[in-house]
C-alpha cells in the first residue's frame, strides 16, 4: 500500500523498508563519514572539523554562572519553559546581536537547540517538495542535508572574493523563474562563510538584498561567525537594512560553547509565531538550564572580553596556517579569511580531494573534500582546512602532511601520465566562478 | 508560483503568506492557548499543566554532578558530541530501561532533545502527506501536533480502564485498510497514560503487540511514567518482548528533571541510523552539557531513591486530588490512576468543558478541556485534571473551586432548561468507548 517512488529510503534488510517517508531518502550518510571516524584518532590532524576550541573558555565562568542559577533560580532552571526562550535571554541576544548593526525586539527573537535547529525549523515551515531554496556554492554542508530531507533543490550561486556574485544571483533566479521552479528563500552565510573563508561586501548585500526583495524571495541570514572578525569586522548584518524580508539565525555556539546548544532565529513577526509553534511541537521548549546559565554568564561575565580572546586564538591559527600554506604548499590558490574558521584550498586540476582524502588520513591528516559542500558534485578541486581547532604547532604538522600528500599524488599522476608541472593552468586557479582570493 | 492549496498558511496581514509549505498548515496555536496564559497567573491553581515537580529534586545534586563534569571533562562538555549521544549515557539509559524488563544494546539508543524530539524525528522519518497514525482516544496533545505537521491523519483507538481496546484496534485496521489507507504506526502510552491515567494491561500489550505485527504497523511505544508508579508496578514495556517491531521512547523529564531536555529512543538497528542522521540533520547533536551531567548524577546519586521521593510526592497528590473529588463532586466519575500524573475525568453529558473553561478561569482554578487530546472534536464531556505540580493544598482548592464552577454550570443550565438532576444517566457516564474506572 506504501508508494515507492525513485526516492524510497532503506534496504532489503530493513524491515521497515517500504515504511519510510519519500523525504526520508534526503537523509543520507555522508560518504566521507567512516573515514572521519578513523581520523578522529588522536594521531591524525584533523583539519576537517568545525568545532570552536573552547578550551580557551574558563572553566569556572560556567561552574559559576551555574551554580549561581541553582541557588538563584533552581526550580525554574529544571522545569519546562516557554517554547520561545527564556524572555531575559531574548533580551540578552537582542545586545549582541546590536553589536552587528541590528535593531530588533526580544518578542521577535526564538530561543532553539543550536541555530541548526532554526535551519531545521524554518525548512519545515516553508518547503515543499520540488521547491528551490537559493545558497552559495559552496555552502554549509548540514544547511543542504536539511534541505534535501525536505526534498527541496538547492541551486548554488557563484562566489569571489566579496562572497555571492549578485549578477549571477540574478541569472539564476530569472532562469529559475522561466523554468516554472518556486524559489523559497536564500539561504546566505554572509560573513566569513563556511566553508569558503569569504566576507559578503556591504556594497553586495545591499544589492542582494535588493534583487531578494524585488523578486519576492526570503533572506536567511546565517551569522555563527561574525563575531569572530580579525582585523576588522565584519559589514553589519543584511538584516540591519531589513526587517520584514530577513530571518536571521545566530548562535552561542562559536562566541561561548556548542555544548549548551542554545541559538536563535529573529524573525518578521508572522513567521515568528509559526517557529514557535514548530520548536513547540518538536522540543516543546529549549533546555531552561542552558539558556539560565548562558542568560547568567551575558550577565555577569566579561563575555565581550571572551569573545576578543577567540579572536585573537582564531586569529594567531589563521595567520600560522596562511603561512604554513605559502611555505609547503605555495602554489596551491586560497581565500584568505578576515575571521570565522575556515579557509577555502584550490588543488591543482588534475588533482581531486575527495579521492585524495584516505591516502591523506594514511599520512595522519584530514580535510574535508569540497565535494561536500555542493549539491551537484562541484568541488573535486576544493578542500576547505579549519583552523579552529588544532593548535598552531599541529596546523604546521598537517600542512606539511598535506603537502607531502599532494606531491605524492602528483607524481603518482606524473609517473603514469608523463606530465609534470605542479602548477595547475592559470585559468583553471578559480574559486568557483570568481577569482581567488589569494594569500 | 506557489502553490496554495486548501491547506495554505498564514494570512494576509504576512508578506509571506503565499510561501509557507503546506505542512505549516498543521501548526496551529491551541484554541486555549490565550486562556492558558492568564491561567499562569500565581492566584490561579492550575490543574492544567504536566509540569514535574522539580522542586522534590536536591539542587546540590545537580550542582555537585555539574561541577565535577566540568573539572573532569569540561571541554567535552562545552564541545559539539556524537549525534547518537554521549556513549556512556547510553549505556545507562540502558540500565533505566531495564527496570521495565527491557534488554537493549546502547548502540540501538539515541539521545534526542527530550522524548518530544524523538517523536518529532520518528514522524519525520516516516509519514508521508495522508498517512495514518493509530493512537488511544484521547492521546497526548504534543504528539498530534506533530503527526499532523507532517500531514498525517490520526485515528483514535477507544480505551477502556485497561487502556487501549484490542478489538476495537482490530476493527479500526480493517476499516482503514478497506478504505486503501496507509498506516505508518501506532502511537501509544501504555503505562498511566496521559491523558487518560489508565494502564494497559500485561494481556493487552501482549495481544495489541500482536495485531500490529499481523499487520506490519510499526508500534511506537511512549513511555514517559513508567517508573513513577504508586502501589505496584506497571506491566513490562511492549519492548521488552519485541525488538524489531517497536520503537521506544523514554525520558528523564519526569525521573529527573525537564529542564535538561534530555529524552531517547530505542530503535531496531535500520531505523536508529536514519534517526542518527535526522538527528543530525536537525541539532548536530544533542547537548553534550546536559547529557555528561546526567550521566555523572546516574554515576554518583541514589537516582534510584530519588525517583521513590518523586513517587511519594505524586501517589500523595493523586490521593489527595481523588479525595477532594469524592468530596466536592462525587457525582462525577473519574480514573484511577496507578502512576504518572494525570486523572480523566467525565462530566455531566449536558456541560462542556472547553465551553466551561472562561468560567473556571475567573473561579481561579485551570484544568485542560477533553477536546484538546482529540483530533476529531471529541472530549467535550471531558478534563484532564493533574495532581503532578500543585501542592496537595492547593488541590483541595482547585477541586473546590471546581465544583463551585461545575455546579454554577448546572445550576446555569437548568434555569434555562427546567430540568434538575446533576446526576447524568447511566449510558452516558462513558470513558470513550469504554466503562469508566471509577474511583
Amino acid at each position: 500500500m506504501t508508494k515507492q517512488g525513485p526516492l524510497q529510503a532503506g534496504n532489503n534488510l530493513d524491515p521497515w523498508y517500504h515504511h519510510y517517508a519519500e523525504r526520508a531518502a534526503g537523509l543520507k550518510a555522508s560518504e566521507v563519514r567512516a573515514l572521519f571516524a578513523v581520523a578522529s584518532r588522536p594521531e591524525v590532524v584533523s583539519l576537517a572539523g568545525g568545532m570552536p576550541y573552547v578550551a580557551a573558555l574558563p572553566n569556572d565562568l560556567v561552574t559559576d554562572a551555574m551554580s549561581r542559577v541553582m541557588t538563584k533560580q533552581g526550580p525554574t532552571a529544571l522545569q519546562y519553559g516557554s517554547g520561545q526562550g527564556v524572555p531575559i535571554l531574548r533580551e540578552q541576544i537582542t545586545e549582541v546581536m546590536a553589536l552587528e548593526g541590528i535593531r530588533a525586539n526580544a518578542d521577535d527573537v526564538v530561543v532553539t537547540t543550536g541555530s541548526q535547529h532554526a535551519l531545521e525549523l524554518v525548512s519545515k515551515l516553508f518547503l515543499n517538495p520540488g521547491d528551490v531554496v537559493l545558497s552559495e556554492g559552496p555552502s554549509y554542508v548540514t544547511a543542504m542535508v536539511i534541505f534535501r530531507s525536505y526534498q527541496a533543490d538547492v541551486d548554488h550561486i557563484p562566489m569571489d572574493a566579496d562572497g555571492m556574485i549578485p549578477e549571477a544571483l540574478r541569472e539564476h533566479i530569472a532562469r529559475l523563474k522561466a523554468a516554472g521552479r518556486t524559489i523559497k528563500f536564500l539561504y546566505t552565510i554572509p560573513s566569513f562563510h563556511n566553508p569558503a573563508g569569504v566576507t559578503l561586501s556591504w556594497a553586495r548585500r545591499l544589492e542582494i538584498l535588493e534583487i531578494c526583495r524585488s523578486n519576492n524571495i526570503l533572506v536567511l541570514e546565517d551569522n555563527p561567525y561574525g563575531l569572530l572578525y580579525f582585523d576588522r569586522p565584519a559589514p553589519d548584518a543584511i538584516r540591519s537594512v531589513e526587517r520584514e524580508g530577513v530571518v536571521y539565525l545566530g548562535t552561542f555556539s562559536k562566541t561561548l560553547a556548542p555544548g549548551f546548544r542554545v541559538g536563535w532565529a529573529l524573525a518578521p513577526h508572522a513567521i515568528r509565531e509559526k517557529l514557535v509553534l514548530a520548536n513547540e511541537a518538536a522540543v516543546l521548549s529549549p533546555s531552561s538550564f542552558t539558556q539560565l546559565i548562558i542568560s547568567e554568564y551575558l550577565s555577569t561575565a566579561d563575555w565581550k572580553g571572551q569573545i576578543n580572546t577567540f579572536r585573537g586564538v582564531y586569529h594567531e591559527r589563521k595567520n600560522v596556517m596562511l603561512a604554513a600554506l605559502q611555505e609547503y604548499l605555495p602554489e596551491l590558490t586560497w581565500t584568505n579569511p578576515n575571521g570565522g574558521f575556515y579557509v577555502w584550498v584550490t588543488l591543482p586540476e588534475r588533482l581531486d580531494s575527495k579521492a585524495m582524502l584516505p591516502r591523506a588520513v594514511k599520512e595522519l591528516v584530514a580535510y574535508t573534500p569540497g565535494t561536500a559542500f555542493f549539491a551537484d558534485g562541484a568541488g573535486r578541486q576544493n578542500m576547505r582546512l579549519s583552523f579552529c581547532y588544532p593548535t598552531p604547532e599541529n596546523i604546521r604538522v598537517g600542512i606539511r602532511r598535506l603537502a607531502t600528500v599532494i606531491r605524492g599524488e602528483l607524481d603518482l599522476l606524473d609517473t603514469f601520465a608523463g606530465t609534470g608541472s605542479l602548477n595547475p593552468p592559470p585559468d583553471e586557479q578559480r574559486f568557483a566562478a570568481g577569482p581567488p582570493n589569494i594569500s
